[in-house]
């Protein structure tokens, strides 16, 4: 086995998910993760940890929603499943990222909707989603393959503590600040920030961080105000989607457009009262992702990019006890801000064509 | 997709598993039984039942184990999922069938003993287990893959209605009975059944039978005396066996030897007390299966052959309230009867030299 596979199962296992002796954890396995699953395995048996695997292919998904009529029930055995975990590790890796793109938008929206309680369970484990690199990501991202399995554990081997100490500038910038205000090309755009606690996403569930790779700093922004382009491409549900423009006023979407894949952008807006407003902003840092390949958890961490997110605000960002933008969806849209950009915080400059004031 | 691979998995959830809206189900899926996991799906979401896909590789099993050091847990996120699921759909298929040879006994064993209330609880569900035709499968066999899948979907793919009406007779002839012998070459074997309900094993749950392909009638016998040796070799625990002689007094086991893997046998037998008892009689009807391929689901239904197991009874097979042989283990071993043998019941033919009494 690949050396590269064991780092990256040990990181997964101890740095982000600080897996503990008698900790019952539930790994998803990707078709094609399968290698990064066995290295996953023999991490968990060390520690003393419980193993249950299951199988997460968006083609069994996909034969699935297609023959299915009427509404989707929760699914019981499921959530007591998830009811017991302590640990969710998503190893994510099929063999076609565009395995379910025959199946209708209405049918994906009930189906999400039906499994809200299963995903808030998930979300109330240790949970964190991983890639294995494999043909089909590297084929997305348009490279080849062990060019793609270097750059993408050039961005998941990193040394993450001393990466943490880094971006805690950023957060404490946020942390102090009411006001955010990005402006760039065919962008201005105001949001509150006030109250909110912005995560130091460092890969790990000790950070609040769910993603392996991660490397952004987030929070969850209100009250949005101006219109943003979103210049990265991005692939949402099997689908490009080019130069999403949205326009806010008072928090809400009033108007989109996209160059390219619309009706997606509409379809995902139109999903709950949620899905118009903004459920997080993030600046990407980790600058070992130095190209987008059009896989959202790697392109959002990019290094001189900002994104924000439709939908979901994440309880980490929070006051205790108080409740953010809720939705059954979180799609996230990114903004290249390497040139003729800066981010404001309460008017003062914080980052300028991509350079951080620190720097 | 194969047209086969669409009626096994229709045979399967309607005839088998008798899956109906609502059930939640979990789907077992091996490494490479993806493509029969597919049909599944589909079937499951036309009936509106609930699917999670869980995912069985011996790879992952053996990382795990031999990564563990002392006493396993239970898993509590695994019983909470099999005490909500109505169905558990076991769809075996892996790429090497010797993929668990370097794991140890002892860790096996005490794998095994502190899954005992998962594997009581899988049993609680309507479960059927079946088999994908892979590659690896196809080799276990010496068969070219074609040949092997045309092997494998003549078993399973049965009038199965028209077989369990066969297969009555043999039930009926050993619920009358109380007391089965065996007699062969190297074989005479006597057997109680008294109070015991032979199981027409018809390949569905509703005639408290789990494996599909099926096509034998069993029973759970007790007070066994006399000797048998079981001349159709079989892999256990990635070894292979032959010739295994097992002499019976008042029900246990007081000898063993076998020409090959004969340590093996005594593991086995070592489990625990029931283990050196029998738990199954079992007469092989599926002369579909025509040939001996070192997969015991598929073996101990061939025709003209008997096999019995040390170690757990069946319920199904006891009076209500009853409960027989206990055992972490269940192992079948076969015998030819096709030639030099009769099977009695009460003293009267009912199997000589592989035809049944009614031929």
């Amino acid at each position: 086995m690949d050396e590269r596979v064991r780092e990256h199962a040990e990181v997964l296992v101890d740095w982000s998910a600080r897996v503990e002796a008698g900790d019952d954890v539930v790994v998803s396995v990707g078709p094609d993760a399968h290698e990064l699953a066995v290295a996953v395995a023999e991490e968990l048996g060390e520690r003393g940890a419980n193993l249950l695997a299951t199988y997460s292919s968006d083609e069994i998904t996909r034969a699935y929603l297609r023959a299915h009529e009427g509404e989707f029930d929760e699914a019981a055995h499921e959530k007591a499943l998830l009811e017991e975990a302590d640990v969710y590790l998503s190893l994510g890796g099929g063999r076609n990222t565009s395995a379910t793109a025959d199946v209708s938008s209405e049918t994906r929206r009930n189906h999400r909707e039906a499994r809200r309680e299963i995903r808030e369970q998930r979300y109330d484990t240790r949970w964190v989603s991983t890639y294995h690199p494999t043909r089909s990501l590297a084929q997305q991202a348009e490279m080849a393959y062990e060019e793609y399995q270097e750059f993408a554990y050039d961005a998941i081997l990193r040394d993450w503590e001393s990466f943490a100490e880094e971006m805690a500038r950023m957060k404490d910038l946020l942390d102090e600040g009411s006001e955010v205000r990005l402006v760039s090309e065919d962008t201005d755009l105001t949001m509150r920030i006030d109250d909110r606690t912005a995560v130091n996403s460092a890969a790990s569930v000790a950070y609040d961080s769910h993603n392996l790779p991660s490397g952004e700093v987030f929070t969850a922004p209100y009250a949005t105000e101006g219109e943003v382009t979103f210049d990265v491409p991005m692939t949402l549900r099997g689908e490009t989607v080019r130069n999403v423009r949205l326009e806010f006023e008072d928090g809400d979407v009033v108007d989109y457009e996209a160059e390219q894949g619309e009706s997606v952008v509409g379809d995902i807006l139109d999903t709950d009262e949620g899905a118009s407003r903004l459920g997080e902003l993030g600046i990407g840092m980790n600058r070992a992702i130095d190209r987008y390949t059009d896989n959202i958890m790697f392109d959002e961490k990019m290094g001189d990019t900002v994104h924000l997110a439709v939908g979901r605000a994440y309880d980490a960002c929070l006051p205790d006890g108080e409740s953010g933008n809720d939705s059954a969806v979180h799609v996230d849209m990114i903004t290249d801000v390497s040139e003729d950009s800066r981010l404001e915080i309460d008017g003062e400059v914080v980052q300028r064509d991509g350079e951080f004031r620190w720097e």
